[in-house]
């Protein structure tokens, strides 16, 4: 009697719940959904978030950064900045505490399709993909091999119909193009061609922009179109941490926000190596580098749409190697997060990745306790969310598509508990106990909740042990490329019109078959 | 320029680092122990909790709970509650309000060797298996059998030998031990020989209790030191949810109590079955049930030790089976453990379970989200935490070798960020960026810190592509069979004497080899 007892419906209820779970949910009434409000997970005290303030903007003042572009500390110097005989670039509290107060409160990353708009602003949460790997993960075999623009446009064909990949930044690198202006162009044909959802891409040369922004106007009907729903961010390392501006990536900067392109101001310093070893610190040095990205972007062009991204990542202080899949990991983004909403800026950091080199069960706590970490602390982007192995160096398309079920449970927790009169169900218990059924199974309030209470899994498997036999003990991995092999099976619906496709290729010079 | 860059430390910095990790951490230093302080999420508001509060008086005060046994019933109308025609207690709030008021605010579970007892009190948190599998998941085969009492001897010996499990509430049913009485005899004396931390347990009958106890004292070397620092608890599931006394577990309570067991209170409802579908409802129903328990404990003894055990499960509506890897179930136990501060009493509640029968990639995000998220809401008690698979039905050694790693990352976020002078860094930064090394590898904050500030994985995996090559492409669960092996390869520490086992043997019919 001490048991636990499990009830067993029957059949026919069973059957009746399993066809009003096929019938597809209006889009109000899904479980989940992009821009689901965290903010409940805390780890920071409101005294030490304004002691973190205070010390990076103490860095800034005291520190500064080195090595600004001369158009950044022409920009700068502008703004009220002063340029040391050290070369480095000093920031006055007041300068940035305006900078901050001015800056923009919220930024909208369009999607190509109108469908799939990102609203980051307040707690809302986003997930996506990010980068950048240089391998591929075959699983089939237990390979690493380098990773194409082939694997980089099933990337983003196998996002685009991942319903909890909110966004699709550029997972890896083609490295099949081996000319770096033709991999920047190519690596936005192959994401665009591929998905309709919200793209982030890096350059790796200020020369290369224009071009860019040429493509994009030509997927985008026009240069009109383009700069009313940009649908393409730059993700740009604009630091060499510690507080060194990145020359050239800050000259990219200069060059997207001229192009009418949103800027993610990336920060991504070592804990322990390029940051300090602590969490505290790390998060200081990336909060102050990304103040004084606000700030330039800001002297640049008033209000330009930017990202605030903190990314420090962890390091394994026993060789020196980076990893992701750790609890400081999670500690590291979620405190990030935190700041954003101290500032009331939007922002992003990484979270989602696995250390493992394989969609194993380590890969699936390291991606789980940092993507929901992130989420109820309120992220708004969550970048590097789904699909990426041995702390960056892999991705993995099958992983891909299991994190699509993984961040479905990171966003029904992001949901939260309901607390009001219906859900608080005194007088359904009451009912339930007193001369009722004795049980909520059939219950208007059960039946009428179960689709918009409760996060499915596509691929996660439920099963008894016994049907679990009975079904051939499915495999979870083998289940993810039997999907993997059903999406890629049919041509993206994301692919541009014939004409469009045509004048692409008769500009540029687009490695992926037509 | 956009790529993250990695830093390639030289190997002699390395090596010294790996010296320096190989070193055993005095207790004190080491990154995470049994106790650490969550809170920092809160799912609830306090508005929400005082809603619930108010929701389960209600529910006790006009629906209470039947089938009490007779000495329940004459022990809950001595503290002032009423019978009703229908054979109901109800419970005046003002009687529940006062027993909140005057319960135990801690709880102190005891270890057998006196090194691992447990603090439940505010939110200290500490992770610990629970029960109760019915069979043995054999990874090698892919197979799910009859768990055995060997099998549960085993669990314990692991536990022994893993930091982040507290604590071995009986995972697994000794289903080879026929007959009940000697199931349950046979069940405490597995785990106290495999383990000297504390152990959780339950009987099928209240005829068995005194017997148990019987043990008890042999194995404490008398009743007087049995009762000084009694080593197991009762697991009991003292309802039969919804809003129902489970009649002989009570005086199975009762019986324990009166022998100086500490009892878990465990309404174990299942949301959508036998509690409100809800997470609101099923918490408000599982505190009301073990409001319930705590006004018949302090009714029975006043004090006595008891954990407020709402273990709310969660339920896949669209089969009505059990679900305890979801979203839903994290958010269940969480938002459990908030309410348990809201009483100030020591409380537990289920978390790690996984749906998945293997430990793959599913169970591992399953076991952490639920795990992180309890231990950051501060439960004091997060029972089921590691091996349990198939919705409880299974129980793994391996995946509870693995656990061991997932706790580990799990307490170190709820450890959380430090944030004082030394951690914020900005000296540190200051000489690093200006006139010093520009990296943070070597610094004394970084070298100080290596090993008191981060958790590393025993059998996480943190290699680069190259070296897992180079390794043979270990296989983690592979890993963790070595492991077993090598645990299971030595005698356990726990055993007793060969005088007290003689006693034993001769007073009881043990099934397990000497």
């Amino acid at each position: 009697m001490n048991q636990i007892t499990r009830s067993t419906p029957r059949s026919g209820g069973r059957a009746a719940r399993r066809a009003a779970r096929a019938a597809a949910l209006p889009e109000h009434l899904k479980p989940i959904r992009p821009g689901l409000e965290g903010g409940q997970y805390t780890p920071l005290t409101e005294a030490d978030m304004a002691r973190i303030h205070a010390a990076a903007l103490d860095v800034l003042e005291t520190v500064g950064l080195a090595d600004a572009p001369e158009s950044g500390i022409a920009h700068l110097a502008g703004a009220g900045c002063t340029l040391g005989d050290d070369g480095r670039i000093r920031f006055p509290r007041a300068l940035v505490e305006d900078v901050i107060a001015k800056a923009n409160r919220s930024v909208t990353l369009h999607s190509r399709d109108g469908r799939h708009d990102l609203d980051l602003s307040g707690t809302r949460v986003h997930y996506g993909t990010a980068g950048a790997a240089v391998h591929m993960v075959d699983v089939d075999g237990r390979n690493y091999r380098d990773s194409t623009l082939q694997d980089l446009h099933d990337a983003a064909r196998i996002c685009d119909e991942l319903e909890n990949l909110h966004f699709v930044q550029r997972p890896m690198v083609a490295r099949d193009v081996l000319d770096n202006r033709e991999m920047d162009l190519n690596t936005i044909y192959a994401c665009c061609a591929g998905t309709t959802k919200h793209i982030g891409t890096s350059f790796s040369d200020p020369a290369h922009v224009a071009e860019a922004l040429d493509l994009l106007h030509l997927i985008a009907g026009g240069e009109d179109a383009w700069r009313e729903r940009p649908f393409v961010s730059n993700s740009n390392c604009f630091v060499v941490p510690p507080m060194k501006f990145a020359t050239e990536s800050c000259e990219v900067m200069e060059a997207c926000i001229a192009g009418g392109m949103p800027v993610l101001l990336l920060s991504a310093g070592m804990a322990g190596a390029t940051a300090p070893s602590t969490v505290a610190g790390a998060i200081v040095q990336a909060v102050a580098e990304c103040l004084a990205g606000l700030v330039y972007v800001n002297a640049v062009k008033p209000g330009a749409p930017a990202v605030f991204g903190t990314w420090p990542f962890g390091l394994d202080l026993r060789t020196g190697a980076m990893t992701g899949g750790s609890g400081e990991q999670a500690l590291l983004s979620a405190g990030c997060a935190q700041m954003h909403r101290f500032y009331d800026l939007p922002g992003g950091a990484a979270a989602g990745i696995a250390d493992s080199k394989l969609p194993d069960m380590q890969a699936g706590w390291e991606q789980m306790c940092s993507n929901v970490m992130a989420g109820l602390a309120g992220l708004n982007m969550v970048y590097e969310a789904a699909g990426m192995h041995a702390s960056l160096l892999g991705f993995c398309h099958e992983s891909l598509i299991l994190g699509d079920d993984l961040i479905g449970q990171a966003l029904r927790c992001v949901r939260g508990i309901e607390v009001n009169d219906e859900t608080l169900a005194v007088e359904e218990i009451a009912q339930v106990c007193l001369g009722g059924t004795g049980h909520y199974l059939g219950t208007d309030a059960t039946l009428g909740r179960m689709q918009r209470d409760h996060v499915y899994p596509a691929l996660g498997d439920r099963t008894s042990p016994k049907e679990w036999v009975e079904k051939g003990k499915p495999d979870l991995v083998t289940r993810a490329v039997e999907r993997k092999e059903a999406i890629l099976s049919h041509r993206s619906a994301a692919r541009f019109d014939a004409a469009t496709d045509a004048a692409i290729r008769e500009r540029f010079n687009i490695h992926l078959p037509a």
